[in-house]
């Protein structure tokens, strides 16, 4: 393996998943739905491929779905974007961090990521030669320590890194925040990478596009996808919005990691964005019935749960059962109460940070999230 | 934009397929059909979707198509091979490419491409750091200068990129070549990176696998897609096959440039390598009947055509028309008669080496290569 990637093991995801299936345990680790996608996805899906939309894709998106992606943009943030300069469609939204990365920051820049992070923000790093410069949110709400902020940055800060809502938190990132970040990025000359794909999971706030702020929109790639909104994590389309000067480093990095995304999955993804704001309301509404069966019952179970504001995840203090870390922690759940959650360790720097947190997803039916419950309910 | 891309121009294949569209020119220059892909895999396809195989797949493959993947190996090169831990999927050749580079090339190390190369392989190598050592084929015969070979081989040298049959030139690499190669990469210690695309599309001899010479295999990536055995180039379906040392490297790149591949598509992939021979014996007799058309119609126009033994491009000569180069050739082609080519000066280090040489693509319908034909004929 290349020096660039010697420090990364199997993704947590995977190993969490492969976990799940070996030891027959419920699955509320890695971060897809138990339930399908929207018919009405899905049948855009199969007229795009019945109709032969089967050949190479523009490199930077189909015509359609790139205008699409610049009318959902300008709904939510009010900015008006250039379909054709301006947006980039991408094999998930993972691509379109890893083009960001790449295609934008050069050996040795200094890139701030808030941990915990997800985890593919600092092995893109790594590919680019970046210096990380890592500031811990800590519980109970996360907020960003923005003294520590101020003093991190430095003339060499080429970027800062903003997941909201974030995960695995879900604290999302407050207007009073995200105002401080904006002035100390225009003052500075600072890039924001702004990873949104939770946005239409916000449950306890608004959700704020950093971009929208006053003299933003020109430092920011703003990156989504449809597979959380959408309840299709496996088509893997993703996107990633920002101004000329920003989308053709990305775009060139890109062309040259995937070259196109699938076709027939961007007539799809065009349907989805299109959708009606009712769609919106319900997928949020059910989620916020998901979120309170296993909010209470982890409660109910003897967890300390942090307060999520967006995002289909929770965080937990998991020290009242008394094992070491949440490594060990999330075995003992695996093996003995059949359950799966993702230990937090390997979202730090600092691993030592996240010993006594832990996720869980809510993005499955409710009895699946009734019988994890009932699970840790009986054996923890 | 980051220096590691500084070099590199919009890919020439969005800019000819740009051209064609904006000109209404019959595009023989990117290389997707204009038929579309089998019925039997398209419906494979829509029932994944539709039987809600629409979540993230495991990151380096759902294992069905994983084993397909291995099983084709083997019945093509007598290789057996473990598919979870010998194969990795991913977003098209492209994103194998990538991956290959990333995870397992340091920068400083050096590696051979012969050119002209298919233009990934250059900016990847650029994203890793490593220093490109470029030998070039020449018309006629492109053959492989071994002695040039052998004094560019260097104690610093980590790998020989080799694609076979060979895009732009339809070359394949003969049995004596790819001898000579094994045996210089088994002396000095050199890994092959196989991308082997185009290998269902072999005419004039059988298609040799690298990996399948003695010693090879545990030194060797080998890569390939769907796309263009399947005539479903938009789905974006790759893979590459390798002994467990060096899938460990191109998985963790994998890992964080896409983390996974599209799950209904796998599904249908996974029934398209399952496909019977005559599968593969009927694409073959079309495309030799395409083929013929394009070559006599290009001889009989006036051109120097090269003998093209696999791919589905042929590499012509244009100087008999007097243009000055490739790329005004081709400038004048979309313009004046309105076909498109690829010049093929960009896929060389030194572009001045591919001044007098032009590509053309026979992947479309034979009514539109008759067209193109006849637009030459009446206008060049
Ligand atoms: C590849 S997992 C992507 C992110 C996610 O779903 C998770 O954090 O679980
Ligand atoms: C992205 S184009 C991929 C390769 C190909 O089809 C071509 O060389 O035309």
């Amino acid at each position: 393996v290349a020096k660039r990637l010697e420090k990364f093991k199997t993704t947590i995801f995977t190993q969490m998943s492969m976990l799940a299936i070996k030891h027959g345990a419920i699955n509320l680790g890695q971060g897809f739905p138990n339930f399908d996608g929207p018919d009405f996805v899905k049948e855009a899906a199969i007229q795009a491929i019945k109709d032969g939309k089967n050949q190479y894709a523009r490199g930077h998106g189909i015509p359609q779905f790139d205008a699409a992606i610049a009318e959902r943009f300008k709904k939510d943030t009010g900015l008006v974007v250039d379909p054709e300069k301006e947006v980039t469609v991408t094999s998930g939204c993972t691509e379109a961090i890893a083009a960001t990365m790449l295609g934008l920051i050069n050996p040795g820049d200094e890139v701030i990521l808030f941990a915990p992070f997800y985890d593919s923000y600092e092995a893109t790093l790594s590919m680019a030669g970046a210096e990380i410069k890592c500031i811990t949110l800590r519980p109970p709400d996360f907020a960003v320590p923005i003294d520590e902020l101020k003093s991190t940055i430095s003339k060499n800060t080429r970027a800062i890194l903003i997941n909201t809502p974030h995960n695995p938190t879900g604290k999302m990132f407050t207007q009073e925040e995200l105002n401080v970040i904006a002035s100390l990025c225009i003052e500075n000359d600072v890039l924001v990478f702004a990873d949104e794909v939770y946005d239409k999971l916000a449950f306890e706030m608004d959700h704020i596009s950093i971009a929208s702020l006053p003299g933003m929109y020109d430092r920011t790639v703003t990156m989504n996808s449809l597979g959380k909104t959408f309840s299709l994590t496996g088509w893997k389309i993703g996107w990633a919005i920002a101004p000329p000067h920003l989308t053709w480093g990305l775009r060139q990095a890109h062309s040259f990691l995937t070259f196109s995304t699938s076709t027939p999955m961007q007539w799809a993804a065009t349907t989805a964005l299109r959708a009606p704001d009712s769609y919106y309301v319900e997928l949020k509404r059910d989620y916020m019935e998901k979120k309170k069966i296993l909010v209470e019952g982890l409660k109910d179970v003897g967890f300390k749960v942090f307060p999520s504001s967006g995002t289909y995840f929770v965080v937990v203090d998991h020290t009242p059962f008394g094992l070491d870390n949440d490594i060990a922690f999330c075995e003992y759940l695996i093996k003995e109460v059949g359950v799966v959650a993702i230990p937090t360790s390997v979202f730090y720097l600092n691993p030592e940070d996240g010993k006594n947190l832990v996720r869980f997803t809510f993005c499955k039916d409710e009895g699946t999230l009734r019988s994890a419950v009932e699970r840790m309910e009986e054996k923890l």
